[in-house]
């Protein structure tokens, strides 16, 4: 497993989540907030609740989302005081009640409650696409698998950081972050360079240069060693079943053992673990980041009380 | 059903929205998409796809987002053309395929290509809310009932506006928007007025004024009294039962006709049904909101295809 | 009168009223003060003052805008001792030289120069609007009028929140504070439904669901009748006379008796007592916000000098 | 009188006005318009109409706001037929009605009322500002008084460029804009330089260089001899009388003819003519930009109507 | 040399081209123009010259920043005829004059003259980094180097967009972007994992997955081997003279035949094609974005005249 | 020279500078860095060095920008000991080694690499340009000239307040800062005015009012003559050799003594003593902000390392 005390420092410095997360806090106050006038500013301690809901503890919950409940409540003007860290499975320590406390949000009461529903809202997001991603890494552990399994670019829009964040700390890869990183080469790249396969990695290098991976998004095994020969980085089976993949990933590895073979489509929790195999460097699944909240049979469910 | 032009234009102006939806593309390209440079930007077309997968068609899936769609593909220089409607259930025409060409965008084909994937993740998000929505506004028409079925404020940061809108879209209501709408009084509230209801509406309608609706949760039939007795418009039952809550809601209507009855607290699709009463005028679920681009046994999945 | 210290609580959190002011000084320093320089960094201590003019102590003169002063100034590296408190009347206290010293900014004096014109600014605007509106409560007290006053959406583009807040401190109320929030029907939305009231009563109940509040602004006791029977929430009686306006909301609260009756349109300082009526629940006037520094005979006179 | 057409081409570029513009709508409509979906988007024309109210029209009301006007409807898709121009005089045309249309709005109904109140907001406040502006250069030419009258930084925070721009429309001269342009050198500043007017001069004109005015604030005879002396710009005298001022002025132009004389501090409409002097240059009043939408006897009444 | 057509493509879309080249024209209008008020609205037509100086025409003056130019001053009002294309070399068609028309900028006076300074003190900044790039790859051609010459992160502050643009187009590599864009491990990253060059490279793998590139920072030979066979992507040596590089590159190509070698540090126009070797893949030269407006002999020179 | 200390108080207000400085960050890290992972966030402490290249110490080079290092590396939580001040000459104090530590930077190590890039960027173009503008105030002052120098708006976009401070700090004056400052006429204002410059000054005067400054550009003494006459406050003579600046500058002070005579156009480091004459009060240069990093045989070498 990954150091997620080091993966947290990944992050953008903190007065630039900040922005961010009041941005959120803006969303939600966007005038006045007559209902702190009622509660008053008076110091309270909330107590921050997970609940298992009727998830079986096999389905680890990976707490994720830490750094930006902090940074949001500071701003607030709150203190947290957690009892677990960032990362940990809530499913091993819930109670025989399911419900968990595992942190105290101290400061006025009406920051405590102006802050709750962002910062639920966002935990809850983060810790279901960690918990996914866990579960994978999970899957390719127990599979003794050596590759990668990656997100996709198919994240909440405005939310990539977090995703892609929480897809890191469950285990799983990234995969590239953004359009700004490594070229995808795609059939409508391939047909604006007159059908070559090589005219397109060629072009793509020579504005990308030495420091942008190319990868190329193949229909058929033929197309992949055309893209591998070209010099892209990643060659991309779209859509091969397992055995196709598989296979073609071997032929792929004895001709151009240097090449990240990754393989996408319609792979699903229950399919995935067919493509398991050495030649297969890479499997990268939309779905990860797909799911909101949602993860195991219900969605996330943290709670917070002012005690 | 509602009407589906006019509520679009409840949204807010134009360049507002555009401003928003360009700052998706920004998370997308921090800095330069060198795929852009390689697939030019000769004039294209592409087929907007929607898949149904192996969701029966008796799961309606709406078709929601067109505005954004739109707007995002305008900025960067593209018309679309659609086929269908904001609103319509997809599943009604989708063909033995499982697949059905629903719009064309046509423009410069490496704007097609930046637009294509943000624009997909908003569509596939907009229109799984909306297609939830649809889903239980159809089970409260097949009950004939009455009262509303509302979302709440568990949206995803940042994309509130697309959420809530999706939520009417599909028949149901938005609930409060925010916490400058509607003050919400929880047992923190009346806590902090010395645990005395009267006063916390009191005081709630003493800085909100006339224009501002005070909505009180309450835990038991005497809360809620008091509640409406204070004169709350609209009065919660956090977590009863579907029996103590119809009950509840008898007893508060007799006394105070005018008081809205919320039920809200584990509500689920399967026992949502057992709440439908004439006295229960509102039922809300958080679910609604927190679910990414699931809906019904998959993501909602739309894809472009460059023709 | 309002509890001052909770109706703070109302303000969005500090970091967010902190950028807003801090646009403020932006505006004011667009790129370099040479003054700064002139005048260096050595800490000073700088006296406010109030001048009450020629005004009489009868016309209270009350401070508002205390958290807006501090957090700007604060965040300019300056510390604040008030000597009064926010809401007070500062006539009560201006002594025979018109003049009173009413707090202490202590900090580089630079950095207090580049504050000042800004915070006065601000500090005059929001005090003549607190001023007018606890003029009009306390006439509203002299009548035992039971009924509110309220504002309207006349503000100063940019300061909505300053002068809503300015109108709760006064003892007035915001009414509603933007376009999201309570449906205001006028005779275009009627019109646009066919000249339906109840059709359009409907319409944006649909779309606003049971957390919208809904008005109607009607030009007779007919169309009054009509909306509050569609389910208005509000009706507002437009440029009625005063007897009109209290026969009509007598008519009206007889037949609804929660309907909330407000009467707008023409409505003056001289007037506004003939309208004081038990049915009447609430007086509306954009006036109160239009005024600028303007107050009883002069324009809110602050001042800052280094001592 | 100014070239007014002329005179509008010194505000920025339309993109940034337009930005400035709709984050005032922005304000109003923070997330749905309900009303705007009740009202649907059929096109529609509006009138725009002054109401002179009781004002006599010896005070003319000059119209202001045109540029801001038309940029914000045009942003909402509206377009806009005027048939009075910026700067006119509305008190010479309006009938015996005491109301007059002056342009007609074009456009979705929906978006007609969207930009209604907001527009009405500026156009208000901007032409109380010129028509203050305007009063005061009218006295000048009563006089044949040759000097510039002109206003202070005491603008609303946020608004300084829409009230600078009344000032100059209306006649009147803006006074240094910001911080940033001209140095004013007041007590603080000479204490800083150890009581010497000479040292402050010199240390402001080494930072702000040829290009850089300074004015020096001077209580006394005296001090304005030293300001002019030692290479001031400007010398203002600060609260002098009538006749006091004019003295000092004619004093000080004797030994420094090019030095420019402001007088400032208790001026009013009624005091004002007394100081009409060869030798004050400049007379300037904060009052002209803190009075919000009020001139002479009411606020400057527009309303618009979809006919 | 590359499709220069198409190498703009890799620009972020216009209206987020539009809002960064706005916000120029804000720094140098920050209220008014008065000059535009003076100059009038009226149609004009500029020209837009090049002035070669005393440059010797074997230095390629290349016009870079089109895009930019035209989407501003389009953002004004104002069309743009170029009669040179992006890319070219100006010093080819300049003549005795040593001065050239280069484009004709038509549209309302004051809008050229609002644009003028602002978009040539652009120009010439992009224009003069892609000159020195183009000097670099004419001395790559020279010598039949197949090496790739890159930039570094030693670019200007908020102008990085523009200055690896002004790279690509002159013909050297971006290198990486930014610190989100490969990996560079340096001692300190070494230092971090206990001295070892493998720990730091699995860490970094860990992170950053499949799709990040790698390179480590090396001072000797063993260094770089070690990088090299921990995995690294990309070996830079650090400060190597000319022989120990190639040598070092020699060696470690030997071994590890897909590695790419940088070499950087202390390279200038003089010695850098000493490094010129078929096992030196990169040279990088922090120098090309370090000099402004500065090549060969003296600034980029540009002007615009209302003809 | 002017006083440094006070100098740096002429800067915007904190917050607003920092905000600024972190845009340049975010441009460094859109979204992760993984480096920060890989080196921990453990305190570590930084040398940040001055590296003189072989550049003699006849030529001073600046220190500039120490506010901005400061605020940016405190806004990431690093604090910064320097050995020497803003303004000090580095080559003073440079070793044999031609390298000397001027600063330590603390702080955790992450943390302190994320900075570094830009930190680096900016200070050693501030300090360039600074250094520029002291090397012409040396100039000044062997030759014992009592004028200005200055420099114009041709600055690097995004980075004018950076540049123009810098330009104060080594001794030479901005000049005006934007377009709202100063009036500048040129010949199209000229022209506008049916070529009348005592037209274009009037108009000039009538929008401007007496606290803007009036500058014509001339092309002749002729014109320089007419121009002083109608009241310019600074009469540029663009494009005079040396005899005829000087020259026509003793003209015009005989006739119009209190005119500022500015010299423009073409000088150089080689030329400018030439113009040096008690008549010429300015002398203005773009060439001193147009030259990024470069200073005086090799860009200002700043480097950070980690001990």
């Amino acid at each position: 497993m990954k150091d997620i005390r080091s993966l947290q420092l990944l992050l953008p410095p903190r007065p630039v989540l900040e922005r961010k997360l009041l941005s959120f806090i803006e969303e939600d106050i966007p005038s006045f907030d007559i209902g702190a006038a009622v509660v008053g500013n008076q110091t309270a301690s909330a107590a921050l609740y997970f609940k298992s809901g009727n998830r079986s503890n096999k389905d680890s919950v990976i707490l994720a989302g830490v750094p930006f409940f902090d940074i949001l409540f500071n701003a607030l003007g709150c203190e947290i005081q957690w009892s677990v860290e960032e990362g940990q499975d809530l499913m091993q320590i819930v109670n025989s009640d399911k419900k968990i406390k595992i942190a105290s949000v101290t400061g006025p009461a009406c920051k405590i409650l102006q802050g709750e529903r962002t910062c639920l809202n966002l935990l809850s997001r983060v810790s279901a696409v960690a918990s996914w991603s866990a579960k994978l890494d999970c899957l390719k552990q127990k599979h003794n698998y050596k590759g990668e399994i990656a997100g996709t670019r198919k994240t909440t829009p405005g939310l990539r950081l977090f995703e892609k964040y929480a897809l890191l700390l469950g285990g799983c890869s990234t995969h590239r972050y953004d359009l700004s990183q490594v070229v995808m080469l795609k059939d409508n790249h391939i047909d604006a360079c007159n059908g070559s396969i090589e005219a397109a990695v060629t072009k793509a290098k020579e504005f990308g240069g030495f420091s942008t991976m190319i990868e190329v998004e193949c229909r058929s095994l033929d197309d992949a060693r055309r893209a591998a020969s070209s010099g892209a980085h990643i060659v991309m089976l779209d859509n091969f079943n397992a055995e196709g993949a598989k296979s073609a990933a071997k032929t792929l590895h004895e001709e151009h053992p240097n090449v990240i073979v990754e393989v996408s489509g319609g792979l699903t929790f229950d399919t995935i673990a067919d493509y398991f195999d050495d030649n297969v460097n890479v499997l990268s699944m939309g779905f990860l980041t797909e799911i909101g909240c949602y993860f195991a049979g219900g969605t996330v469910d943290f709670s917070l009380k002012i005690v």
